[in-house]
Parts: structure tokens; C-alpha cells; sequence
């Protein structure tokens, strides 16, 4: 069976990067590169970020820097989940590796152009560096696979009372991505707080015992803090499932709805208006992930970690 | 035990009927005055309604017509819902009873200024003649004793993927009352849904065999087609739901919480935003319906019904 | 001849006083009611402003507090321009007169409803006020002979780039008004940048030598500074053009235009947008004033203080 | 001495194409490729234009083909002013050039980055290719020497009453350009009705009588029609104002603003908001051109077409 290719865009950040060891260990995906973009940090921390623990792990995957914040408005960080460096908790030495001599988007460029087969998207931040790559390259559309994204919500935000930090922080871009006619798939709130460990299943990663379980077992130890504070029984693991969509998605249960991106009310900025009211009169734009099989999605983690360590992936 | 006065304001409108035939049958309400507001339908059309199902039902409240339209938009008619009339279903004979020489806003003046207790409003319709009475008479503010208003929504609405159509049809006078201070009380979608009827419970309120009952029941044979068009087993009885929560607020279940409305956005307009995500600094200003006592609502509906028929309410 | 019935709207504020007493020595008018919105500064402090003068200057007029703030949003002051009183200068004694018993709207209410003839409304400030007494009594709409406002602007603004400061305190009661249908008149700034006196000038007014014009003096002396400090040669009189105006209308130059009111957007707020640009299909709402004959003007001003200290005018 | 080597972007268009036809005969410039954004009319027109007067006149440059639409909105055409073709007059053979197999922004990239020099940008219609080359290859913003651009309006529009066609296209993307810190010179409304010819001079050019006089007179012909309806003595060259500036920048008098796009406003949008009333607190992002020698410019032009009749350039 051939692997699908793929491109991770995301601002690591705690469940970005346990997102990128669940794509290195699946020997479905192929993954042709990671495209870096501001957004849980600044740029420069979520570049820095990522080739640390890529050095610390030993895995080579080509990185690119993107866009230092969104097509049109300042950069909002989001310290109080991911600490002052984006991904506080594990104690990493310096990076080791480099990024490649090409920005995200040329490197998107080059991947897709490149490419056989048609290529899958995985966005985990802010949708900027895919918009800018969509908008350059029109005639690249149809060599996207589909884009499977973790943002947005159909009903309660984590940003305002109705948005999501990632379609939040870029509307825009978002309303870029949402209208581009590629097949979408979108791991929203309604499916990713679903989608945790509870502290039992942290210590059993923990107990793992390889430099992956632990890297991660360190990530979650602190990202748990700030979702046990709110009162969370689990720890969501968000942009990790953007990619347990591509690697099993009958674990996801999902509608297709048509939606679209609120780029201008006040209150609610970037909120993912889902016409699922009934007197919609558009055809759905997405498939818009509702529920998850969490034992699966755990056990998946775990198998990861666990392929991992036995070596060889992306060495 | 003295009633309490209550001001309905309101654009019958099918289930708007129904609620005023609920007040007008409770001993612990002393419906003080109508006032109409266009909504449902034309401002022209549902005061005609008004009077010609009071004067059919030989019920006297003094009925008083207010704004034809939202605040700074034009306005916007659910005949879709409602049918052309704005309450199609029961023929009735025309009006014998006609409004009061004041308009809606002086009306409302009146009752607050000369009562000696404080009164509560019962909105049912887009809140345009009650943000111009709140505006036009800030020291009548402190007079009001609560508002339980049928609008809003905080997670999916009928008009538009987030917003429920009262507040959507004037989202600034909706602002304009969701930030007066006064004690608020929404009955949104989030109860009204759930506040619904059955096609049996229709039949058994036609066999209760008064005039009351049987207007009820061939408004609900009307207003049912919609929504069981729309895959409802109940017809779901939204403006009640504003004066049963002034008749018996343990009937249903709430939650307090800061409720801002949307009114700039193209996609969002009118939607109900509601702070419920765990992130927010200000003090709730709404308590927030959730849940309802079906059942027990049923019963208070047929017995009010029941207690019309036997005859001397508002007469 | 018979006299205008006028009800002067404002937030005096150095131009309103001045504009109320040029109303005051007019043998046209006849001064039916001041009334009072927060603007220039807060409502508290303009209402003390002008019970001020007027009981200084032994003026007897009715006088009502209106709205502390727009419509929708909270109220900004300029103290930039009008000092922290709001009427910094002169130094007067404290009022002996006090309001009457009617909020603002009440009191355009009864004057409305009462007079025989059609009544002129001149607003100053923002139109708060007058919004709030149009919806609330659309049945009065038609006893409006006309508006003469000062406000708005169709090139160039005095609080944001394309916006003055009237029409941006509170662009949704502008919108009220100026779809109102009411024969319309705009003072804006192009006109009142015109309509504005020297330093010499300001001279030859004291040396009138009555306590009118002493007092005006001392507005002017304040009030000079700040649009001196911007390098403007004339102290502009942008209040007293909404009386001139009505007072005589062949002092100005001007055409008609359909004007609207950016309520939305984040840098144009509170814009008259006129569509002067060839492409219109509305028929007009408003006759804009471009041009005024100062020396008339100024003219007009002295005379009145003239008049006035020859005593007899609403003693 | 060296020549400015520079990026025309445009839609033609009458004025687009006349513009070009100026950069061409001007030793100073040396045009590096032309590239289309659909404004006017659609890509494809426009495109379509540009190779087939190209073609027609032995015209070798590097045409690419951008953006069909805006970043965000859908295509709005002119017809009004450009006829269905977008250049309707000159009747042509067809084209015998074709595109280069780059799309705009890669053409745009290509030249930038082999450059020596840095590039000075011409863009003539809606903003899209350049804000998304801009954001796609942010490491070239300092290879850009200044943008002379053809757009806005700091007193009259003529899309809306306050905004200028090209801007009002795609507000976004100028939010972009106008935010990016490079050099930036505005020949907008302001100084572009001035910089027309009149019949008679639309007569001296096809008097010079070689084929691009021609070409010229005959744009001419078709374009003058539309203003002349508008009652306008002189025919705008609104485009030609955009390489005017760049070839003899003292023929123009201009003053420094900083200007922001609004992108919100239902009446506004597109409005370059220019900070020019005194009381603005930011740097000057804009050099504003406010007054054009028009016998200097049309003499410009004059010389253009003789030159070019010549012979010898981009053959």
C-alpha cells in the first residue's frame, strides 16, 4: 500500500507536537514536510519549538518557517495553555537541525508540485500559511487531497464564547481555506474535547519508558495544569486529531454541513457558522468531525509511542 | 396574595395567542396592558390579530400598538411560520374591541408610572417598543421588576445558524435591553424546543370542547404543519414559555450567565452570545433557561384553558 | 408675523451657548424648550452649564435632561475642546434655576403635541435625544416643520479622518433621524469652519459691553485656544449655524444630497456619507450647507448681543 | 544611467493599456513583466487585452496571469466605464503572444529575487496579486524600492461616495500593501481627474498618426464617452498617473498622510481613510498626490507615442 503524503502546518505547541510523533509513527502517512506558522507563539518560538524536539527525537523531517501572523491582523499567543515558550514542560537540549532554505509556502510549493500522487494537508494552527499557499498557487488546488484541520466549533468556543482559537486568530484566512472547494474536514471543539487522556492514561504513556513516551509524558504533565484548572476530567489532545482523521477516520463519527467563517462581528469573530438548523440552502463544504471512538484514539497514541521507540521512523 | 402586573408585549402570532390565554388564566397575574409590535407580521396585521381573538374570547386588556419596525433595520416577516395573516388557522369574526388612544411606549408608561408595585414585562416579539420605553423613560427603569423575555438562543438558532429570530429581527433593541440592568429571564430556543406539544396533546386540548381550547387547537393544527414539516414530533410553544416562567419559574431548570448580543455580524447578526465557556470576567447579567418540566408545562396549559372556560377572566 | 416654535437639542458646551442666545434675540423665534444630552461633556455637567447661564444672564426657558449617553454605545466627552467643565471660561455663579419635571422627550412631547404650529428642531450635539422622541411618538413626526442640525461632514472630519464629532458620538440615533423623512438641514463642517470669528472680532464683542456679550467673550477666549493651537485663523461657531440657519436661510449656500451614516465601520464611524459623486439613485434626504456669507454671520451675532442687552427677551 | 526596473500589474482597461504604452517609450524605466489581476473585467478579458495590443503593437514583455478575483470577496467588473471586452474601441486582430508559464506572483518573485536592482511596483488595479506575492515571499519586501500604485481617494470616490474603484475591489489586499512598510506613492481620485486630456487633445493624438497614436486615440474615442455623460471636460488617465510618477515625479505635488483601508464600513468600504485633519498620531505610511502639471503630463504623453513611433523598444 502506497503512503499517503502528507504536509503538517502547525505552531507547536504541547498537542502539536504529540500530533507530529502520532503522524512519524503511522505507516500510512508519509510525511513530506512541516510548515511552521505564528500562532500558540510567536514564529520564531514554534520554529525553535519543533526542531528541538525533532533533534531531541531524532527525527528528520524537512521544516519551513511561514507566516509571523495572520493575512491581516496582529498575532494573538496563547501562553496561559502552552507557558511562555509555546511548549513549556519538557526540558530539551538546543536544536540541532535547521530549517530548510525555502519559506512554508514555497516549500508547500515544491511538495505538491512535486508530488504523484495528490498530496493531504494538516493544519493544527492558524490557517495563514495555507491561505497564502492556496491564493499563490491556484493552479495547485487540484492537487490537494484534502484538508483535514484541527478548528473550529459548531456550538461552544475556547477563544469567545462562540470561536476557536485557530479560526480566530485567522479569520481570514480561514474564510480562504473554508472556500477553496478542496474536501475539508474539520476537527473541531465538538469532537477534540473529546478526544483526551485523564491523568491514569499520562502515567501509563510515562510508563512506556522510551525517550518518545517521555517527551510526550513531560508535555502533557504540564499541558494538563491549565485543563484540570478549568475543571477538565480529561486533557484534550486537539491537533492530534487532524491526524487520526487521515490515519483511521471510522474512529470519527461526522455530518456534512455547510460552513462558513464570521470574519466580522465584534463578538463573534471567527466563529465556524455550521448551517445545521435546517433551512440551510447551500451543499456542504465540510465534513465536520461530532464524535470519536476515545478508547481507539488512546490506544492509538500509545501504539505510536510505542512504534517509535522501536526506531527507524524518519532516522 | 396580590398578582403580580405584568405588561405582554408581543406579535401574535400563534403561540403568542397562547400565552396570552395562559396569563390571562392565572390568579397570580394581572395583565396590565398589550402592547403590539411588528414582528411575526406587519405591526397593522398583529394588532388585528390581537383584537379580533380578545374580542372573540370576550377577554379586556387594554391593547396599545407600538414600533412597525426594528429599531435602525427594516423589517422582516416569518410568514413561512406564521402564514400570511400572521396567526392563520382560527376564522374568526372581525374585532369588536379596538386599541387604546395611546401608543405602545405610552401605554407601558402609564401602567409602570401609576402602579404601585413593581411590573414585570413579558416580551414575545423583537424588543423595539421596549428598548424605546427604556430609553425614552430611564426613570421608570427601577419600576420594572423583571423581564422574562421569549428570545435568543445559546447554541443553535432558527433564523440563522446561531441566532433566533426575535433578537435577529432588532438585535440593537435586544441590546439595548440585554445591557438595562433590569432582571432578566431568557427563554430561549435552548427551553422553548423543549416546551412543545404532540399531535395527542393537540387532540386532547380540542376535546377539552370551550371556545378558549378550541382557538388553541386550531391555532396549534396550523402552527403544527411547520414544524413537523421540519421533522418535530412537538410543536414548541416559545412565547408560554415567557409567562410560565412568571407563573411557575421551578418548572424549569437555569443557569445565570453575561449574555452580549451580535450586531455587526453579516453572518452572526442577532445571535444571543453567551459567556458560558469558562473564560469570562464579567458578571452575569440573564438567567438562562436550559431545561423545562414538559409535562407539568403541558398541564398548566390545558388547565389554563380549562379555567378560561369556566368563564369570568378579564370580562 | 408669527414666530417659529423651536426646541434647541444640545450639550452646551461654548458654540451651544452662544447659539442659544442668538436664538434668544431672535424676533423669529420663539424658544420652546431646551433640551439636554450627554455629548461635549456629560449630561450632569451640561445641564449644570446651562441652568447656569441662563440664571446669570436672567433668561427664563424651559429646561430638560435628556439621555447620558447614545443610543448603543458608551459616551466619549471632548474636554480637548470644551475644558473639564465642559464650558470652561467664564466663571458664573451657581444656577437658581432648575429643570422641569419631564425628561427631555417629555418635555418635546408636550411642546410638539401642544403647539398649533409646526415646531423646528435644533439640534447641537448628538442626536440621542431626538431619536429617542421620533420612535417613541412616530405619530408627532408629521408636527416637525424641519431639522436644522449641526453636524456631520462631506469631505473631512473633526474626530475621526471622515467623521464629526456630533454623528460619531452616536451614529444609530443619526441613522433615526436622518431616515426619518423630517425635512432635513445639515450644518456640518463644511459650513462651520466657515462660520467662525477672529481675534479682532472677539475684541469688538466685548467691547459691546453687556454681560451677553462679556460672557460670550469669555467662551471665545477659552474656546479660541484650542483651535488656535491648530492653526486655525477663525474660532469656528459651529452650534450657532443650526440657529442661523432657521434664523435666515439665505446666509448659506447649498445643495441636496442623499446622506447615510457609517455605523459600522472600524476606522469611518459616524461618516454622512453623501452621495455627491455622480451615481446616486436616491433621491435626496437632506439639503447640506457648503457655504456661508461670514460677514452676515458674524453680523448677526453682534446684533443679537445687542438686542439681548436691551433687555425684555424671556425675562 | 542605470533604469528603474519595474513590475506593471494591471487590468486592461483603457487607461492600463495607455500607461503601459507610457513606460514603454521611457528610457528611465525598464519594464520586467506585466502582470494581470482580474478588475476591470474578468482575468481573462483582461489578460486577453493586454497580449492582444501587445501583439499588435511589437510589444515583447513577459506577460503573467494572477488572481481571477480578490483575496476574500467575488470579482466586481466596470463595463459601465470599459465596455464588455474591458477595452472596448480599437478593434484588433487577435493575439499572437501568449502568457509565460508562470502564474503572476511566481513572475513577480522570478524577477525580484534575480534583480540586481531593487523594483519599483506599478500595480494599476485591485490590489490581489500584490498583497499575495507580498505575504507569500515576505524575505522580498526589501528588494521592493516603492509601490507607485493607481488607487483611492482622500476626499470623493467614484465606486462610492467615499471609495475608488480599485481599492473598493479588494480592500484586503490593499490593507496588505498599505501595512507593508515599503515605499508607498498614491495617484488616486485626487490627482487623476486632473490628469486628463480633452477632445482636442484626444484629436493631436491621433494626428501623430502611427499606429500607437492610433491605438490610443481610439481607446480614447470609446473612453472619453462615459465621462463626457458624467458632464467631465477632461477624460482621466487615471492608470498613466501610476508610471508618471515614477518617470518625473516633480510634474506631481503631494503631501505625506498616514491612510488606512476601511474594510468594514457597508457604506465605506474601500476608503483610503487619510489622516489629514490634524489631529493623528501616526507616522506617514503614504505619499499622497493631491496635484498633477497637466501640460507636463499630456506633453508626456504626447512624446510617448512619438518615441514609441519610432520604433525599437521591447521589439
Amino acid at each position: 500500500m502506497s503512503k499517503t503524503p502528507i504536509i503538517i502546518d502547525c505552531d507547536p505547541g504541547h498537542d502539536d507536537a504529540i500530533a507530529i510523533l502520532m503522524a512519524a509513527a503511522s505507516d500510512k502517512l508519509d510525511i513530506k514536510g512541516i510548515t511552521i506558522v505564528g500562532g500558540n507563539q510567536t514564529l520564531e518560538k514554534c520554529l525553535n519549538n519543533t526542531l528541538k524536539f525533532l533533534s531531541h527525537l531524532d527525527l528528520h523531517i524537512p521544516v519551513a518557517a511561514g507566516a509571523e501572523g495572520p493575512l491581516l491582523r496582529g498575532l494573538t499567543v496563547a501562553p496561559y495553555a502552552h507557558g511562555d515558550s509555546g511548549m513549556d514542560g519538557p526540558q530539551l537540549p538546543p536544536a540541532t537541525q535547521k530549517p530548510v532554505e525555502m519559506n512554508a509556502v514555497q516549500l508547500m510549493e515544491k511538495i505538491v508540485r512535486e508530488s504523484e500522487q495528490k498530496v493531504t494537508l494538516c493544519p493544527m494552527g492558524p490557517l495563514t500559511n495555507i491561505a497564502i499557499f492556496l491564493r499563490a498557487n491556484p493552479d495547485l488546488i487540484e492537487k490537494i487531497d484534502k484538508i483535514s484541520l484541527m478548528g473550529g466549533t459548531t456550538l461552544i468556543g475556547n477563544r469567545t464564547p462562540t470561536s476557536e482559537f485557530n479560526i480566530w486568530e485567522d479569520p481570514e484566512a480561514a474564510d480562504i481555506v473554508f472556500r477553496s472547494g478542496i474536501p475539508l474536514f474539520m476537527q473541531g471543539l465538538d469532537v477534540t474535547y473529546q478526544a483526551g487522556v485523564n491523568d491514569d492514561e499520562i502515567a501509563q504513556i510515562r510508563a512506556i519508558g522510551n525517550k518518545y513516551s517521555t517527551f510526550v509524558a513531560d508535555l502533557l504533565d504540564f499541558f494538563s495544569k491549565y485543563h484540570r484548572n478549568l475543571g477538565r476530567m480529561y486533557t484534550p489532545l486537539h491537533d492530534p486529531c487532524a491526524v487520526a482523521y487521515v490515519i483511521d477516520p471510522d474512529m470519527f463519527t461526522t455530518e456534512d454541513h455547510y460552513v462558513e467563517i464570521d470574519m466580522d462581528g465584534e463578538l463573534t469573530l471567527g466563529t465556524t457558522v455550521t448551517h445545521n438548523f435546517g433551512r440551510c440552502t447551500h451543499a456542504p463544504n465540510c465534513t465536520v468531525s461530532l464524535g470519536i471512538d476515545r478508547e481507539k484514539f488512546v490506544k492509538l497514541l500509545f501504539d505510536s509511542l510505542e512504534i517509535l521507540g522501536r526506531g527507524g521512523r524518519y532516522a
